[in-house]
């Protein structure tokens, strides 16, 4: 009887072209003291890092930079690093950090809230793999998001490699939620096309993974829906021209849109079979996504009612009252958008290796996104799956 | 160049059949000693005060209980007996409230948003009508709601009625944002039929403004749509039989999913004058909204574009590519469900007086649902929507 969808979400979220310009005002009824900084040397070449240290001076806030977060497939080492810059500082004085502000995509974001959770909580990262292990709040976070993809600036998840067992782990809890979450376009014009293309068909595989979801909900299903129906329309045009600030706009809506639907819904076997591939290899999260999405999303159209599958369908810009049809549809439309965005179609193109399969498919089956997905498979579906993938 | 919009929701928000389960849960890390209930005391006789009482006295939380909402429209007098309450208490120890747990529909939430603020403000609520008047926190809220329409459980807003004016204030400000939302359709089955239409209602209004305004984004279209679309369709079963708890669950979600819109995109004229309605006479606001939507949306169409009229027309549940037939089918369809859950169609039959519809003119265009209207006219449009709806 009881039926409970929760709806989890940073309580302020900066949105929008010159949304930097309202952090000031945000961080004034703080009374902050000293901040860490968490980014990559990128974002300080950048100037992005700049923006916000012009605005901690201006508010006489101290701060420290931790830019080690070294490439863009976050690992324990980039938090336990994170954590002995935490605690060491720079200077005696600077220590005690009483907000971290996470500058970049969803790698950066990510190990700011795994350094931000163990900081109260103690122990290693590794300690909290999985839902609701984290007992404590984190140190509170603000995540300045400069990618359309991960949504890991809004979102109660971490995702972190733990590379003695090339495991991809999902850290997911409440107190992970970063408190305020900014995304301004203007940071996102400098994303390089590779980063546009993986990053953005990410948020294709969040709305379809968070529609299909069995913990889906009225509130998930309409901002799912729309934030496939911008992405189908914007990526192409944010892939062809970096500069072209409507179609970034609309990318960061969709994104945004996304995460707010997968926060609160969870995801499903395409990020299950992906965070594996991340484990094992070294390509981006997103391109595993676009490649497993039409053949998990076969997989899981016996599982989808009927009426859902049209409305997907009519999200993605194809209209049809035939249900295999838009099945098939659905599967041309992001084929047809990875080409476009010039994605490989096959794993085997990004290093998956086929004796690896069986080992990927008894992890994937264990990752919590696979409690979500509308159809529970074995462990000889997950290889079925990765095979027809390869 | 610059166009933000920012996004803001209570960080939780427990949804769903059986949510109310998950409060403890909540509160278990807030470490709280006392707590300041604000209810009315028909919430207390239907059992659903006890509910939360139970839940305390299992954490061994203290509470004291301020019942002085006496009836659905919140008055000043209300917000200064419950801050005489909060600031005597019934026993020297139980000061000192840590939190205000609102149970209720949106008057006591108001009313409890007024208590907390004023409690750390200082002055009177009436120091702080407007937008961004309030300058430190509220108290924390947690808000229990029992209505599907005002979603005040979720908004930054408060309305209060000033009697000494006869002006129905609107204080808005972030700080006012409750830190958790409940809504648990097992506390809506008790709704009284009059309350289930004037709510639903509201519903609309507020799903139909925050579409229209000028500060509407991607995030509050979506939600404002799909609330749109199944209050249309389940508020007929809601009124037809309280105990349909489909409806009522589908209702419930119509409520947040508008709130999250409203909060975020704003309202417009007939919130601005269904304000100065509810400070002159005493019908319920969801009653005057009713009346005066259809003249409004006729008064804003010109200013809308054709693309979004023939969305909301869809959303409406009628198909057509032409614009003013859309026009026509969105109030027929407004009109039809107000006769279904049988509102008055006049404003003469809810106690409007002809000869103040100058002086609530007046007061409406400075309300600040005024200003993202998405036409904006003058007092002489104010009086003639007023006698058009009389």
């Amino acid at each position: 009887m009881e039926n409970t969808h929760n709806y989890i979400l940073p309580k302020t979220n900066l949105i929008g072209i010159g949304a930097i310009k309202d952090l000031p005002n945000e961080l004034l009824s703080w009374k902050l003291s000293k901040v860490l900084i968490v980014t990559d040397k990128n974002m300080i070449s950048l100037g992005y890092v700049e923006n916000v240290e012009k605005i901690l001076k201006s508010l006489f806030i101290s701060y420290d930079i931790f830019d080690g977060i070294l490439h863009p497939n976050p690992t324990v080492s980039f938090v336990e690093d994170g954590l002995t810059y935490l605690n060491k500082g720079l200077n005696i004085f600077k220590r005690n950090y009483k907000l971290i502000i996470s500058i970049g995509g969803g790698t950066n974001h990510d190990c700011a809230k795994a350094i931000a959770t163990v900081a109260t909580n103690g122990g290693s990262i590794i300690n909290y793999e999985g839902y609701n292990k984290v007992t404590k709040p984190a140190i509170p976070q603000i995540a300045i998001n400069t990618t359309a993809g991960s949504a890991a600036e809004l979102t109660m998840f971490a995702i972190v490699v733990d590379n003695s067992r090339k495991v991809k782990m999902t850290i997911a809890s409440p107190f992970l939620t970063p408190f305020i979450s900014v995304n301004d376009p203007i940071f996102m014009t400098t994303m390089p096309r590779e980063v546009t293309a993986s990053s953005g068909i990410d948020v294709v595989s969040h709305g379809i993974e968070a529609f299909v979801s069995t913990e889906a909900s009225p509130i998930t299903d309409s901002l799912a829906l729309e934030a496939i129906s911008l992405a189908i329309e914007y990526l192409p045009r944010a892939y062809e021209n970096g500069n072209d600030l409507e179609a970034r706009e609309k990318m960061m809506f969709a994104s945004i849109m996304a995460g707010m639907a997968f926060n609160n819904a969870g995801l499903g076997y395409v990020h299950s079979m992906a965070h594996q591939l991340g484990g094992f290899y070294n390509q981006t999260h997103g391109c595993y996504n676009a490649v497993l999405l039409p053949y998990v999303f076969e997989f899981n159209s016996v599982s989808i009612p009927e009426q859902r599958i049209l409305k997907l369908c009519e999200a993605m810009g194809a209209i049809t009252h035939n249900r295999s049809q838009a099945v098939d549809l659905i599967i041309d439309s992001i084929e047809k958008l990875r080409a476009t965005i010039e994605i490989p179609s096959k794993l085997s193109e990004m290093g998956l290796k086929e004796s690896d399969i069986k080992t990927l498919s008894q992890n994937a089956i264990k990752d919590i996104c696979s409690f979500t997905n509308p159809r529970q498979g074995f462990v000889e579906d997950f290889i079925s799956l990765f095979k027809a993938a390869f």
